[in-house]
Parts: C-alpha cells; structure tokens; sequence
C-alpha cells in the first residue's frame, strides 16, 4: 500500500444554515480544502471526489451528490460518487479516499463529508435518522435515534452503578473547547449544574447529554508521496480502519461493548504501530455522552465500565491524558452527522499542524478519530501523524 | 496498482420480490456469490463489503446498508459501506471493492448491488428516482426521470431525424436476450410492432422504450493475484473507471453527448489497453433506448448521431459486430436501479467463463460494462478479461 498524506483541509463553520444547501455548503468547503493545499479547480491536477453524507435520500430529496459536488465545485470531469455509513459516513469518504490513493489509481482524491439537517420536518428528520438503525426490528417499531441510545445509557448505569452527573465531564469539556472554536455551533460553555437542569430528550438522555440537529461540511485533501509539494504541511494517514456490529441492539453479546468501534481500532492500531498510550489527543464520536464512554472504552483509553471514573478524575479534559474533543466534539461543535467524520480529521490535522489556535493540544503528533454510526453497528477509525 | 481479479458472481433473479427486503435479497445474493467463489462467510477470510444502492434512503427508509448487509450475511465484524452513484451505484461499488483490493488493503472484497423497489407507492419512488437528478432546477419543477430522458430522446430525434421505430432494435434485442435468461424479468421476445403499438410514458418515451421498476441483487466476489485458488476460474479486471458531468441537462454544452460515459470509457480503454474494436460484447446501461444509443456513441461503437444506423443493420444483435445488453440488459432482464451495474459484471463473467447458456456469445474474452447515473452525470466503465 502506499502511504496517504493530508495536504488540505477545510470546514465550513456548523450551524443553522437556512440560506445554504447541499451544493453551496459542500463547493464552499471544498473549494477551502484545495486551497489550504495549494490546489485550484480546473488548473490542478485534482483525481477523485469522495463525498460522505447519510441523509441526502431521506431527507434532502438529493442523491447522487458525487456528480452535484463535482459539478459545483468546478472539478467535472472527475471520479465522484457518495459513501454511505450512517453517522460513519464522513469517516467513511475520507476511508474511501484513502483506499484511492493507496491504490495507486489516483494521485489527489478530495473527501468531503457534508449533512444539511435544517429546512425540513422534524418526522422526516427523525425518520431518517433512524434509518441507521434496523428498519425492520427498530424502527419501524417507533425506536428513534435518541431511544436507542438512551438503552445503552440505561444499561450502563445498570451495570456499572453510574449516575447521570457521572457522564457529565463530556459534555463540560466539549462545550469549553468549542467556546474557543468560531466555528462550533455552541460557544458558550456550561456547568455541571447546567447539565443536571437540561430536560430529557429521552430519559436517561438529556438535550446537553446530544449532539444537536445542525449543517455543514469539511473537507480534506489527501495525495501519494509523489503528488507532495514543497509547500505543503503533510500529515500522514498511518493507519485507517472500518469495522462493523450488528445493526440491531438485539443481536449484540454485550450491550456495553462497542465491537465495530473496537475491531477498528485494533485494526488501525496495528496498522500504525501505535497503541492507546501513544495517542496525543483523541476526536471521538460524542454523539450522546454514553458513546463517548463506550467509544473511550473501545479504543483501550479504558476498561470496560471505567471510562466515567477516568473523566472524573480529569483524564479526558485538555491537559489530561488523553485530551477528547478537543475542538469542540459533536457535541459542542455540532453533528452534521454525515460530516462530523470528517469534520473530526479536519480538525486532527489542524492539531498535528500546531494550527488549533485557542485549543490547541502542545506537542501533538499523533492523533487517533472515530467516526460511529448506527448506534456501533459501524465505525471508521484513523491514526494521523504530523 | 496490484490486479485485481473476479473469482464469484451470483445473482437473485430480478422482479417483484413483495416477499423479500432488502437484508434477504442482499444476503442471497453475497453468500451465491461466496459460494460461487468457494467461500463461506464465518470459514474463510473475506475483508471487505461495499454495497451498491441508490434507493435504501429515499424509498426503504434503510440506510446503512454496509452493517446490514454484513451482518445478513454472516461476515461481521469486516469493512462494509453502502456505496451511492445513483443509477451506476452497482458499478461504483465494484470499482470501491476493486480500489480495496487494489491497494493491497484488502485481499477479499465483496460487492453487492441491491435495490428494492416495490413494496412503496408510486410517488415516493418516481421522488427517490428523481434524486438522482438536480434537486434544485430540475426535480422541484416537476422534472421526473424518465421526462428528463425523454428531453434527451426528443433533441437527438431532433438533430439526426431518427424515426420512434429507428429506436425499436434495441428494445427487440434486449427482450430476445432476456426470453432465454431465467433470471430476467421479461422473458417474452417483443416485436417492432409490439414496440411501436407501446404507450408512451412521456413523449417521446414508450414503455418499452424504459426498463421497469423491479426488486434484485446482484453480488461479485474480489481478489488479489495472492488470494488466488486454483479452483478459481478468474476474470481479470483490466480497467475500472469512473466520471462525471454536469448533475443538470441545462449545463451541458451538448446535450448529446454523454461527457461522463466518454471520459470513463476512454480512461477505461487507455488503462486496459483495450480499444473499442477489442470488446467482444458490451453490457451497455439500456436502462431507456435513447441512453443506449449515447452510451454507444460515448464509448466509441458509433460516430455520434449514428448509433440508429449501426442498430437497424444488426450490428448489436447476437452475432453482431458488438453484442448488446446479451443477458437482456436493464429493459429485458429489468433494471433495480442500484443493483445494476452490478449485474452487468456478473453478467458478464458468466460470459468470459464461457457459462452464459443460451445466451453464450461464442469465443468472448474481452467484455465492456457501463453503468451510468443521473441521465449521464456519472459513469462506471469497467473493461474485463477472461
């Protein structure tokens, strides 16, 4: 295989973009991408177009957004054709990207992840999103997005005695790093007492508990050894993973463990050669609070059921050992879900450059993201080093 | 890039499967098609799944395909992701299988495509199809998807003064394939008579001008030279590539030619080494006969503006100087739109492998297969050898 670099990366800021849709939003960061690497549309040698989105058929009445972003963003005629692993989905098209480039059969490959979740019904939102979950077992019997969470923070306060306040330190921690982010949906950051107040979406989920309904698109740029420039500040892809879980809870052994989340990350581990104690900093899937705990807990940051003590004691926040969400997470940041993917390596890149601004993580040069979906029926899992 | 070679195909028979969703028939169709490899999920190593889906989003209201269909199948926890290029959606999952195993990431990669499209009411699913169109400008004013091959048939009638009928062979051809392929949807032979006496669905389109709405699965096995059996009868891919144009009619600089389906098949012949002249028979994306007629003229089999000609002298017929759609093509053996371009490769490595049955062109070693999306927006072409 050859060896994958990062060249460019960009992101829209997420948000409510009610006078934006898919075209504008995934031209605008793909457009930055390039840029960043130095790169134009139309004058540059530019391969391939990997677009991760979830919910373009179910709710935007929009698919084929390979052709729709190839064709907005000036790159026409090129290779491009969307990836679909529900909330996987960013993590997915930066994958596909990857294997591209890897392969030798394109030199410079785009993966952009974009979601545009506002300007639409609140049941047809809900019901696209609970497509990631089993149509046939789950959803069609009312289980939502949110419920289905919900079991697994249940379970896990069954087991492990944990209380509500107990998953607070994720939230607190994201919402403080994406007040230092202008471009996180949520700058303000809250208290533990805030938490305890917010209202439950779906008890024992509270609203500061999720990530929110939110749009936008990041993008990165990835190229061969031999498409390097001089001017570029490459970061390199050491390792990238998918896995998959059952899609229904039901089939699952043990609830608690995240198996695609796990299998990814040993896959990506031993592809790079590092392992949980080398990571510098960690962009998780912190879609609710409990796949935060059971992602941490996957990746070997912590034993099963431990992962709410280690966050008590300050091991996840900026400083600790293992900085999480360090710009913001899908929780402060927002979770543009077919984005967040790769929002989360936009942001890693950011880092490993020594470019994160106010969040910045010192010293950071390797990095380990997790893109989950479907409640761990699927995870995408990258090792970058700067 | 390391070869990559075709060692298991199998396919659902296509039709209106009320009985069957989407987990059934995909999981039908990739344990044939492990089998057809020598392969058995659970026993023997296989990697990856990448699946070929349009509708999954817009029409089932399932999504995440990947996990669902690995799971259906017995082949957690590996790689699977749901792949989406509108109506080439099957054949750019074989190219993301390819990529894998190209790369040397992957050894054993599967590719399914699979659609499901009874089952909901008309209007959702003349909307999901409609997706693959320019939502904004086309699709919201009414624009449905076959009315926009219709603007196309309309103009090239137009331009070169083609009758209806001049259009006739290729839906005559392609129901004489299908007669003898127990898989297809249609197996009686039609007349010119029987074409032209066909309602029209939108002017100038007849119904047996388009390929109906219908239910399938179609899956291929993938892999490396090491990965090879010698049990194996392996049909190399020689070429795999894909391209867009314009997602919108009203951006194209000539309405009549279909830029995506040139340039993939002309990166497709310089990778191969093949040229047009080569092709021992041609699984063409027939899915209305105006897009054959320009996929024939994208790919270099008639001048553009001559493909009619070609066709009333027999040229596509079985016997022909390039047998057309020879298994029925999308209009005989019927077109679920994401699973098609997977079907063409399977298709077609029944006819390298010399087991095509009565549909068997004699001596075929060199095969082309175009699977095209989004009235020509996007373009799989693969070049095969067995």
């Amino acid at each position: 295989m050859k060896d994958v670099f990062i060249i460019g990366a960009a992101q829209t800021p997420v948000g409510e973009h009610w006078g934006l849709g898919l075209r504008e939003l995934g031209a605008t960061a793909i457009r930055a991408a390039l840029a960043d690497a130095g790169l134009e549309a139309g004058t540059d040698r530019i391969d391939a177009l990997f677009v991760g989105n979830m919910l373009g058929g179910a709710v935007n009445g929009q698919e084929n957004l390979g052709a729709l972003l190839a064709d907005a963003a000036g790159l026409l005629p090129i290779e491009a054709w969307k990836v679909e692993a529900a909330c996987a989905s960013g993590g997915a098209a930066v994958r596909a990207a990857a294997l591209a480039v890897a392969s030798g059969a394109q030199d410079v490959a785009v993966a952009v992840g974009i979601e545009k979740m506002t300007d639409t019904v609140s049941d047809r939102l809900a019901a696209g999103l609970a497509s990631a979950s089993d149509g046939d077992f789950e959803a069609s019997h009312g289980l939502s997005f949110t419920a289905l969470s919900a079991l697994l923070m249940r379970r896990y306060m069954h087991e492990t005695g944990a209380s509500r306040e107990d998953f607070a330190p994720f939230a607190v921690n994201a919402h403080a790093s994406a007040a230092k982010n202008a471009n996180a949906m949520f700058r303000e950051p809250i208290s533990v007492e805030d938490f305890l107040r917010s209202p439950l979406v779906a008890a024992p989920i509270g609203i500061l508990d999720a990530a929110p309904v939110c749009d936008g698109a990041a993008a990165v740029v990835l190229c061969s050894r031999e498409a390097l420039a001089a001017h570029h500040r490459p970061i390199r892809i050491a390792a990238s993973a998918a896995a998959t879980d059952t899609i229904g809870l039901a089939g699952r052994g043990d609830l608690l463990t995240l198996g695609a989340a796990r299998s990814s990350a040993e896959k990506a581990f031993a592809a790079s050669g590092f392992g949980p104690k080398d990571i510098h900093f960690f962009e998780a899937h912190d879609a609710f609070t409990i796949i935060t705990a059971l992602s941490l807990e996957a990746c070997g940051f912590a034993p099963r059921g431990e992962a709410l003590k280690r966050a008590a004691h300050g091991c996840f926040a900026v400083g600790g050992c293992v900085p999480l969400s360090t710009c913001g997470g899908l929780k402060g940041r927002g979770h543009p879900v077919g984005a967040s993917g790769t929002y989360q390596i936009v942001e890693a890149t950011a880092q490993l450059r020594g470019a994160a601004g106010a969040n910045q993580v010192p010293g950071a040069r390797v990095a380990l993201t997790q893109s989950i979906g479907g409640h761990g029926s699927i995870a995408v899992t990258h090792v970058l080093e700067g």
